[in-house]
């Protein structure tokens, strides 16, 4: 059975959660397509010094969240180079997963619909899917067979901790 | 400010979450320092398949949780070995992450004490540390600077689906 997980919620961990899914995989052999939304290339954060192959789709992460549209056409043209490179994914081997981060916002900013990301999922019939992000959409949640939600307990930005380096980037 | 995060509850991705947390220490230059309480040498995840270095002290996950004093030893073996290998790390450079992956379950069990955990955590003053596992106790709770709770909001489990490689090993 091929797997659909959400991982959402306010707290720390899925983002990370959805890169040590990434190792797990890779361990076994699998084709790992890893998408991000949000993250630009501007930021490296040590995920991507560490692995070359993510695909950030965002043109930044906005301290401001002031996204404009530019931004949506940006994740408007991922979901299409998402969509176009699955399918010519051979779902032979040891199997495929593929990691749509924060897929959740462009969805709840309306840039496009819970239902285009089902039917990439849906299509996919055979691919793993994990999807993060906060307020996940009823739909993806609906369809998911595992969510975990990430609760927030404490954080040290509460406490004035800035983001630290190998830590939160 | 060195930083204490904990990945407690009862859902999915809180190891996975662990490993992704080594990822991104990895690609800033961190040494990192992986030490798993429950999983053992029997039974290989992808993530020890990608990562040789994760140390694994545990002497098997029982699916019947009947764990023995061959697995108290080991456990306790694990605890001085840890803060052995601590003693030994030159803080220099990017930094350090040290992962104590299931550490709360050999706590619950009485084992050892939250407080010998405490006192690593304390003596290494410049050491990073994540710590994961369900019901961590209270006092490791209160240390931390940032928690996280991962809660089970369904799994494919429920539906009998077993545990998939590549996925949940």
């Amino acid at each position: 059975m091929r797997r659909i997980i959400v991982l959402t919620g306010n707290g720390k961990g899925k983002t990370t959660s959805a890169i040590g899914a990434c190792v797990r995989a890779l361990g076994k052999g699998f084709n790992v397509k890893f998408y991000q939304f949000i993250k630009s290339k501007d930021v490296s954060y040590g995920e991507h010094e560490f692995f070359t192959g993510i695909v950030r789709l965002g043109l930044g992460c906005r301290k401001d969240f002031k996204y404009g549209d530019k931004d949506k056409k940006a994740a408007l043209d991922g979901l299409k180079r998402i969509s176009t490179e699955l399918a010519k994914i051979k779902t032979k081997g040891a199997g495929t997963l593929c990691i749509l981060d924060e897929v959740s916002y462009p969805i709840n900013w309306k840039w496009f619909k819970a239902s285009e990301v089902s039917k990439i999922i849906k299509k996919n019939s055979k691919v793993n899917f994990i999807l993060t992000g906060r307020d996940m959409p009823k739909e993806l949640i609906k369809l998911a067979d595992t969510v975990s939600e990430v609760k927030e307990i404490k954080h040290a930005y509460q406490k004035g901790c800035k983001a630290q380096k190998g830590i939160e980037f």
